[in-house]
């Protein structure tokens, strides 16, 4: 893999002083940086051929990736804070933190996007050929910082989401489907927490309060005691006995019974499977569970609080005490429900503790990427880890770069970014890179809506779409620039980073350039890595690099203090546009619930469509005068965010007439996957 | 690790020629062999804390595993055949097989039980506590090959599955939860295929022929084709065409519509998790499911269908046909309707492609365990994988021993084990170890059933089990004799091995050990590798090395090309010792279909209580003159069984009162596991 054959990248950087050269700068320096971290493989092969007749799939396998654990010495590793699974992936070690914490951070970089087609732009394959761009071509360290993808989406219509063409995320079949088994660690802690709430429901309405105490607190060969879980209860009831004979009938009473109003459940149980059919169900109707049916519901994994907990934990501990903090009912009184009350956080934690390790990958030009959480950008905030973050900003050093990506649009992702995942972290943003692609523009400048139908283009939409049209693209770009605008309501310098298509004409690619220089950009470049990998990134390189070095004034939109009410409207004024916002009674009944409940003081995560900066899809470039309806408010209290209802969310895709599974398919011979996109 | 510091282990073997060497003796041998695979720390371990204060997961913790790229090497893995997964825990690649396939078989030994008593009789302790004697002790091969534990028994009652005591799989955790995902991988695979038979029923009633065939075979840029999976069904139907436009209606409406009768829906949807309230719910009660309601079910995850195939498969080839071949209902006129013509095969092989390489963890004396596969015993097989057998067997050489474990008593775990695993392997069995414990003998001799609310024995029941009494023992031994004669229809030599307790006297053991080998055993000794280890267990390493020398005459119990009612009467009577067996009405129709569709030369796996050899679980010791009821029969067709139910099995667990939960934690600064057991 190393050219000069120094074999530096494996060696030569470990001779004496390890630790020490780490903290100065962790990424490996030698006479063959580039090449090491741009396998000549890719240069090999020839564009044209590849350009035009290969699948995303067939340029990640053409790719030979390197050992993770050459890469993992790298960029400064130790040993001992890499857990290795298989050829390609290692789960990193939170102790690296400890070891780095004296290393300043690197400079920090959001994509975020202008309102998408339901195509999306190109935010993921952005985000990689920039570091690509900045790693293999500019000889900066860099890090991507990426959301682990759903498998409902893999096998349902949007396919995988290693980024494309060539700026991938390798191997995108790893990628793409278990990965490290992060989302199969969330679905069974989210899913446990589920049983255990059905249960223990049918365990307190079958028992008499002494027949549920004796056998929560059962006499085990002779002996009979709280567990921890139990007297951390007990002192949260005020009963502060350790002797579970001492308890009064009252006490008792108190202690054994949660009295869950079966009615405020809010916590769903998870598969990270499109099935439709679990939209809405209804569970308990086996004899055994004793006419205690009630109506419930599945979500898709990645929309558990859990994996929202996740994203913005900043530790184990912390991730523990936000497993038990979540609130899963209120009880008959009204008072909230826990996960810690169930006696379920030390479960929750053991099946988290690995999980919260992010993943090491690489991109096709072998530049190191975190792949860590990755959680619903509307009922959730829609961002990848804290951890990963902070990790990779430890590691790319004070001249280095960690660029990471947020959900949707700008509206959604970026501001949930600053307000939720920044706060949660106390990191400070550098520059925010906005993707724009002439299509979206076309679209909100009054062109067709594309639609994922899209997919399968005939060829007079095609033409339609892709014929020059300068005007089009002109009045679309109100939208960029109003994004643009919403970027610096935090203070921080914007980028925009056109991801050209070969349709698009140079006069449109031009058009927006200069308009989104005149709307306050601080740059705007071109950018072809799809076609190109880092290589075609590099002017966007140069420019968010330049842009990292501006004076930056970042500031938080609103301050945790003011009432839910109006931290909500400051969202919906001045990011959406919107004239005022509309409660529901059932709105206004839960914001003041969550008040009294002493959770008025967490940041607001909007459940709002990304199609439009409005709460109506259709509406597409810059809505004005509408009113932002609430319909209901919700709360995420472990994750730490109320998130509003604007509408209503769908938690569970489907599967379509013909889902992406017909085409993919397994070698049995050479074990090669066929067929993801 | 090596205490002779020739670091041996680690390098010596692999001086020049390793391929050779490792084909004629995978195993390592060096001057500290003992030594190597019995690191030393766990003899300055005191007994007597230990034994008496300690749990198991304190005990596993005690103890450092080494390596597991050392122990691959120890026991003859090149390095591109093992997939590490942390420190302790590698998949194994299929390669191996084609590698060592000149290398003769070793000998192949099966640990089965009497009828046991709901606690279990300590199956999983004797094979790990064999081959620490055989390895560690006797200087001999051995692997143990072990089925991986669901997790939701580990959070409910049951708690984990590594063992006990001094003879445990390490580190315990590791086992237990997630290890290197393959339930989890069942899991996704499973729900995927559950998820596109709503989805496509959904589909084909809300759609023309003509709207359904055009979305399932559309136009992609311009160019409309058959995916690889559409043309094989249209092969099927007889419809030699791969020109789209060509299909005449008739023939659009044969391809596009399954014509899914739902009364018939077999396959079920799964969660690892014990939620008793999904054992029976309605689903698709949204409105985008435009009324298409109907009831289901969730399995807990390891009796999906899937696990019986990863159980028995062969090689990858093997496992994307058994996937495909599986049958998840009839459509309306009777037909078969399976994963492949749903179009799925290829995703669930893609799904499965790392599960299927077995895991490779080790003893707490570093014996090397493989983890792999485990389906239930009733509905299921109840054995771990053939894969895993076949690698292992090829890895100890000639010489060398492999001990593997059969779930529930012999009369269902190892008749399954002999007539559908071996059918489906070829491999023939040298040796069976017949478990038995002195309590569960005194049941089997008319002494209280005992019962999970055992674990917590008060003192009274507790003395009556545990004082001496020789009449209720050999009363008792009429069990293990039947269990002993059941071995012996298959020309199989038995050993039995007594695992000891310590409230067990002397004379009863001795008592147990006589009766034995009066009953035909080949020997009879009692084990205390519980309390010591491999050492413990010597005495049965001997007796097992000696038997398994003895001539051997394997055979099947019945012929494959029988009626499906002469396979189950045979079953009945042979084994059981049932007068006769009695369908019930649905049953006789299932078997007619079934064979009807040409699935009657399918083996047979009894879905039948384990605590007794009827069908009642009161009747212990020897129940006879009984007609043994089949309430209904059903087929997992690629797994390749037939399965009658006796009574209705329950393929979902639920949380007690008081889980197992309450007491299991995380330290968050150390990072260690709390309360597993």
């Amino acid at each position: 893999m190393c050219l000069c054959d120094c074999r530096g990248c494996a060696e030569i950087y470990w001779e004496g002083g390890e630790e020490r050269q780490n903290q100065k700068h962790p990424f490996r320096i030698c006479c063959c940086f580039v090449l090491c971290c741009r396998p000549p493989k890719l240069r090999e092969i020839s564009w044209l051929l590849f350009v035009f007749f290969s699948s995303d799939i067939e340029i990640s396998r053409a790719q030979s990736p390197k050992a993770v654990d050459v890469l993992a010495k790298e960029i400064g590793l130790l040993t001992d804070e890499i857990e290795i699974y298989g050829q390609t992936k290692a789960k990193v070690r939170l102790s690296l933190l400890e070891r780095l914490k004296d290393q300043p951070d690197g400079k920090y970089v959001l994509v975020a996007g202008i309102t998408p087609t339901p195509l999306g732009e190109g935010k993921s394959t952005v985000t990689i050929g920039l570091v690509q761009a900045l790693t293999a071509h500019l000889d900066i360290n860099s890090f991507a910082c990426l959301r682990q993808p759903s498998q409902g989406p893999t096998f349902g219509v949007k396919g995988g989401a290693a980024g494309g063409g060539y700026a991938q995320v390798i191997p995108m079949e790893e990628f793409n489907l278990h990965l490290t088994g992060d989302i199969h660690a969330i679905t069974a802690a989210n899913n446990l927490l589920a049983a255990a709430i059905d249960a223990r429901i049918l365990h307190e309405n079958t028992q008499s309060d002494k027949a549920l105490y004796n056998r929560l607190v059962p006499v085990v060969n002779g002996v009979r005691g709280f567990s921890a879980i139990q007297l951390a209860r007990l002192r949260r009831l005020g009963i502060n006995k350790s002797d579970p004979g001492t308890l009064t009938e009252e006490e008792v009473s108190k202690f054994a019974r949660l009295d869950i109003d079966p009615s405020t459940i809010t916590w769903q149980r998870v598969v990270d499977t499109n099935d439709r059919f679990l939209r809405k169900i209804t569970v308990g109707q086996a004899n055994t569970e004793k006419g205690f049916i009630r109506q419930a519901q599945f979500d898709i994994a990645v929309a558990s609080e859990i994996m929202a907990i996740l994203a913005l934990t900043t530790s184990l501990q912390d991730m523990k005490e936000r497993l038990g903090k979540m609130v899963v009912a209120n009880d008959k009184k009204g008072e909230p429900v826990t996960a810690e009350d169930l006696g379920v956080t030390g479960a929750l934690a053991v099946l988290m503790k690995d999980a919260i390790k992010p993943t090491l990958m690489q991109t096709l030009e072998g530049t190191p990427v975190f792949v860590h959480a990755g959680p619903f950008a509307n009922i959730a905030h829609g961002n990848s880890s804290v951890l990963a973050d902070k990790i990779a900003l430890k590691l790319v050093g004070e001249t280095g770069f960690v660029v990471t990506e947020a959900g949707f649009g700008a509206d959604i992702g970026m501001e949930k970014f600053f307000n939720i995942k920044c706060r949660a972290s106390g990191l400070v943003p550098s520059v925010v890179v906005l993707v724009a692609t002439v299509r979206a523009l076309k679209m909100h400048g009054g062109g067709p809506n594309v639609r994922f139908y899209l997919m399968y283009l005939t060829i007079s939409i095609n033409f339609y779409l892709n014929a020059q049209n300068l005007q089009l693209v002109a009045d679309g770009c109100c939208n960029l620039q109003k994004q643009i605008q919403i970027a610096q309501l935090f203070g921080v310098p914007v980028v925009v980073a056109l991801n050209v298509f070969k349709t698009d004409s140079v006069a449109e690619v031009d058009l927006v350039c200069k308009i989104a220089k005149q709307s306050g950009a601080f740059d705007a470049v071109p950018c072809n890595h799809w076609s190109a990998g880092g290589r075609g990134a590099v002017k966007l390189a140069q420019a968010v690099e330049k842009a990292a070095r501006q004076k930056n004034s970042f500031k938080y939109l609103y301050s945790l203090e003011l009432p839910i009410v109006e931290k909500i409207r400051i969202i919906a004024q001045k990011v959406y546009g919107a004239e005022d916002i509309e409660l529901s009674l059932a709105a206004q009944t839960q914001i003041d619930r969550y008040t009294r409940q002493g959770f008025g003081n967490l940041p607001i995560c909007m459940a709002k469509t990304h199609l439009s900066l409005s709460h109506q899809p259709e509406r597409k470039g810059v809505p004005t005068g509408f009113i932002l309806p609430i319909s209901d408010v919700r709360a995420s209290i472990g994750a730490g965010f109320i998130y509003p209802l604007v509408g209503t969310m769908s938690t569970m895709p489907g599967l379509p007439t013909r889902p992406c599974f017909y085409d993919i398919d397994l070698d049995p011979i050479t074990e090669q996957v066929k067929g993801l996109f």
